[in-house]
């Protein structure tokens, strides 16, 4: 499911022209919020000031928006957290780059809410039907993605081959979710930077003296 | 806010005598599925199949009904995890019993969607009112509790005096919440025992030689 960009838009739309992806994030951000099943064509054209009708155009139905609101949710993902740390070099630094880009996403408000698929996720996980098969996909994805970079941190020999891949981004993944909880739902301003150095401190317990120090945090 | 089976059923109902306790048990069960906010007096009255205003006798209003789910929701988990746990000596096994409890609560499927609060938290954790500080309150009291068991098991010289207790609990709380969405997000059957095994070796790993064998996994 590709989300495009219309060149032109179609139809009067108040307050200038909007595409497809200006009103996916602002959509995004609804559901970030809100959450995903509140976020219907109704709702999202009282936010954007828009006519259902307008908006109907675009998304056949609720189901459709939420889908195509979590691929616009997965693009910004990769955008500001998976693909800088790609850039990073295998091994230590990427893993940790992926771990501090999805903590930083958070703290710099990357989705209003906080976490999209953190919420997401919590909200469907009792459900069945494509958008909990999509929420599931994107998680299955960056979890898989995390235990890649620590089998990456392995093979480089900057943490101990022992490790078990799965386990320890699994840990890595639960750590960070409970943070975006205690934030969201305690307003525990100090929980991600609490989670940053345990996240480092259970992937420093594991290094081997061949690791890389932390560029940055 | 407190719960009350009244005595005797007032009006007509389908299928017999259902008491408010009743009533509430199925809304838990609900909620814990389909999400808090999903829960109307007009959904849970389908579940039922009882007339609206029946349940309106009883709730007034959906905040009303959803506060009242919530108490109820916290009564079970008293009554499931708290209170089995704190019959164990303080100290390790008490600690090791509330952390055993709420893994095996979601095991047995307690709550039929998993976890009631984990899915509230994150559903409510965005919003503000009465129902989020009501979920907020109750995940409060839990995590408290689990810092006042970390802090019986460092009097009771079962683990290490320098343990940071809320760190600990907040630690213990984050694996546990990962397990519950791998298991009902990601269909993952093994994600609770290998939380259990996760929280164990954590706990473990700060014990000191004086304390107690575990005595059920």
């Amino acid at each position: 499911m590709a989300v495009s960009v219309p060149a032109k838009s179609q139809g009067p739309r108040p307050k200038g022209v909007r595409t497809r992806e200006s009103v996916l994030r602002v959509a995004v951000d609804l559901a970030s919020v809100e959450g995903l099943d509140g976020l219907t064509i109704g709702r999202l054209a009282d936010e954007l000031k828009m006519s259902k009708s307008g908006l109907f155009a675009h998304f056949g139905s609720k189901e459709d928006l939420q889908l195509a609101t979590i691929e616009m949710a997965r693009q910004i993902f990769t955008e500001h957290i998976v693909q800088p740390a790609l850039a990073q070099p295998e091994g230590f630094p990427r893993l940790w780059g992926l771990c501090n880009g999805w903590l930083s996403h958070v703290e710099e408000h990357v989705f209003k809410g906080g976490c999209f698929f953190t919420a997401a996720s919590l909200e469907f996980d009792g459900r069945t039907g494509p958008v909990r098969d999509a929420i599931a996909h994107a998680m299955k994805k960056w979890l898989s993605l995390l235990a890649r970079a620590v089998e990456g941190a392995k093979q480089a020999k900057h943490i101990k081959k022992s490790v078990d891949a799965e386990q320890l981004s699994f840990e890595i993944y639960s750590l960070a979710m409970g943070a975006n909880w205690a934030l969201h739902l305690l307003d525990d301003k100090t929980a991600l930077q609490k989670a940053r150095v345990n996240i480092l401190q259970r992937i420093l317990a594991l290094a081997t003296p061949s690791c890389p120090p932390v560029k940055r945090r």
